[in-house]
């Protein structure tokens, strides 16, 4: 079976303008090339008549396949159902059912229909409809040039929603097999270089696997390409090639594809029952703001402070003012004295601090920006208190700084939870 | 002068394989637009020299000048200079000032140069080399087919700086004069299509401007567009309509253009001199997470609760036991105890708090996902501490939920701050 040319195309002003940064292209790319189906080019082009119908005939006479986003609604400048249709030769028209899911909708709300809403449920006569079960305009599907198109809503919800639901199913089955597979594992503890000086071998040791690096501090991600005859013919060949890295870098795996740091922390701690307070300075909330994004955060998430200012510190973590007035609050005894405390006063089994400059201003002599401390309170058998904490200068920007600090603590939590080796001393 | 086709490339399999979102062609574009300068294309290929050569060639035909982020540095994977010189007929060569850049960067930090250094250091030969003042790798310039390509690094920290650093100036001396202008009014309390309802005049009423809508739940966003000869008579052609949409949507304005709801909170907090603290449950982090993004934040955010469980809302916040237990963890009764509680325990002027149901879970008889409840409490002049409570139901999925009560909560804030009418009852 030929191997087919996915391309993704998302429209708007706003992303051209780069109002909004499309996620929607890289969610598409990211499912499709779960099953081995591997997108060759992403294209975003503005609400313009003119320049969609030529992008459209383009891609029609380039691709197999094409995932558009974007210009389905019911403002002026949702033209895709218009261009299309030019392109086909058609009439637009009200597609019934999307119609009645729409009525339905807004009765339940309470909302009226305003006139515009009639133009969202409007498609290309002839087209197959999707219909849309996570918002109003329906998507639909059309053959352009030698290429099948999935017109999609920009609506991130609705956008993924229509990717699972309609997309993943029919690439099933237009292409069982796939055609090669990809392996992610991603580490922290490494700075890029080093991890590719680690892996300069690879491509002798296993030529027909492809290395590939990604740095996103504190997290570097090797990914294993193979490109087969079919999914599980690559998955063969990269079986053996990922055996050895993850021989090679041990402990500093921490997940695997699709998982994230703040997620396997979740659910290592939902596994043992266990709960977490945290105590966050300079990182403002960032941890708990990671840990609450999963469903079920409360079964393992009990709180926390976010201590910005030294007397709530002491007021609600107990710091005790002479380790602040001897130390300051950037210093590991203000961490271990952070975490010790949201421990105590929350009752939680673990407890994970965060102080530091975050910059760009704050920094002192000696005291840098990018200086941060962190702690990880844990409780013994006999429920005494104990902490770890761990120096880290972080380059970079402040929000990099903070993201940094919130992703070395969960790190922390993490090897201490599977009894791996703490993370060095040294970053 | 002829209006210039710019467009923007992103190179790298992370890209087009979606494991990363890509945020630095929407960056360059955003900072283009501000100067009159439409971006008209974005494209993403994958690090495969063959596509590059023929994207860049491609764009090098139709585009006047492209920004290209990606594919400089040390690993095996970035391939971009070898690309461009095969495509210019000239060899590599070492940047003699990159590489005493990248040395002294590297001795300072204790870092020890690996093999692979030499490599992003490497530019071809006879191009302009733009240093970088960010990072390692420098960017160049070079001219192919008809078009003025900056080839600059991936790492979004670098990227900006070269956007800001180098791509700027040089189009400010290009076209000086730029050739239209964006106005985007961005606002909280509306919806989109009942919005768009109350500019369908517009374009008759200002036939030179475009009337475009983003919506980011519980943000839309109006953005007026005026293409013109110069960027000062685009803004000439765009005062009437920005005082006419200002006068429609009166108080639900926030903000304009590049500003943020957190930011213009945190600024307007800052010129009082005032202090915010928060009382967090279901936003997990969220607000404080927004306001300490900003450099200075502990001028104004003394830091707050994250009181996840019923015992931390009690504890930590003093919330009654008696009305947790009468009228529950989500109620309007319980967001004002939250917010009084962490005025009260804080000594901040200002706190804002949220409890509701995020979901998927969490949802009981007459709670359904998406009810949450919004406090914020305030100083009278004779030190009382007053609370005011909002209700909504939120559409969407967690995240969705969680992002819009922590931006509602702020819009009470701001219009508290502004002496504004109070948000309605009904979404």
């Amino acid at each position: 079976m030929p191997r087919p040319v996915i391309e993704t195309l998302a429209t708007g002003d706003e992303v051209v303008n780069g109002d909004i940064v499309d996620g929607n292209a890289a969610y598409a790319s990211r499912q499709l090339a779960g099953r081995g189906l591997l997108v060759t080019r992403h294209t975003a082009l503005p609400d313009d008549t003119v320049a969609l119908e030529a992008g459209i005939r383009e891609i029609g006479a380039r691709a197999s396949l094409c995932v558009v986003s974007g210009g389905l609604g019911p403002t002026e400048d949702d033209l895709t159902p218009d261009v299309v249709a030019r392109i086909l030769g058609v009439p637009l028209e009200v597609d019934a059912e999307a119609l009645g899911r729409m009525e339905e909708r807004f009765a339940r709300a309470g909302y009226r229909l305003s006139s515009n809403n009639l133009r969202s449920v409007s498609v290309p006569a002839g087209t197959e409809v999707l219909q849309n079960e996570a918002g109003t305009a329906p998507g639909f599907t059309a053959t352009i040039g030698g290429c099948l198109f999935f017109f999609l809503p920009g609506v991130p919800t609705e956008y993924r929603f229509f990717v699972d639901a309609h997309l993943l199913p029919r690439v099933g089955r237009l292409w069982p097999g796939g055609f090669g597979a990809v392996v992610q594992l991603k580490t922290l503890g490494w700075g890029e270089s080093h991890l590719a000086e680690r892996f300069e071998d690879f491509p002798r040791l296993f030529p027909l696997i492809r290395v590939g690096y990604r740095a996103k501090a504190p997290e570097v991600w090797l990914k294993l390409t193979c490109e087969a005859a079919s999914r599980s013919e690559a998955l063969a060949f990269l079986e053996p090639a990922v055996t050895e890295a993850e021989r090679r870098l041990g402990p500093s795996i921490f997940g695997r594809d699709e998982q994230e740091l703040d997620g396997i922390v979740h659910g290592l701690l939902r596994d043992r029952a266990a709960t977490l307070a945290v105590a966050e300075s300079c990182t403002g909330g960032l941890i708990s703001s990671l840990l609450t994004r999963h469903p079920g955060a409360s079964d393992v998430f009990i709180g926390g402070v976010v201590a910005y200012s030294n007397a709530l510190k002491e007021h609600l973590l107990g710091v005790p003012s002479s380790v602040l007035g001897r130390h300051g609050a950037v210093s590991p005894e203000t961490a271990e004295a952070m975490a010790a405390g949201a421990a105590n006063r929350t009752g939680a089994q673990f407890a994970l601090s965060v102080t530091g400059i975050a910059g760009p201003t704050g920094a002192t002599p000696g005291k840098p920006v990018g200086l941060v401390y962190l702690g990880l309170a844990y409780r013994t058998a006999g429920g005494a208190i104990l902490v770890r904490t761990l120096e880290r200068r972080f380059r970079g920007g402040r929000e990099r700084v903070q993201r940094a600090s919130a992703l070395t603590a969960l790190e922390m939590l993490r090897r201490h939870l599977l009894g791996l080796p703490e993370l060095e001393p040294a970053p």
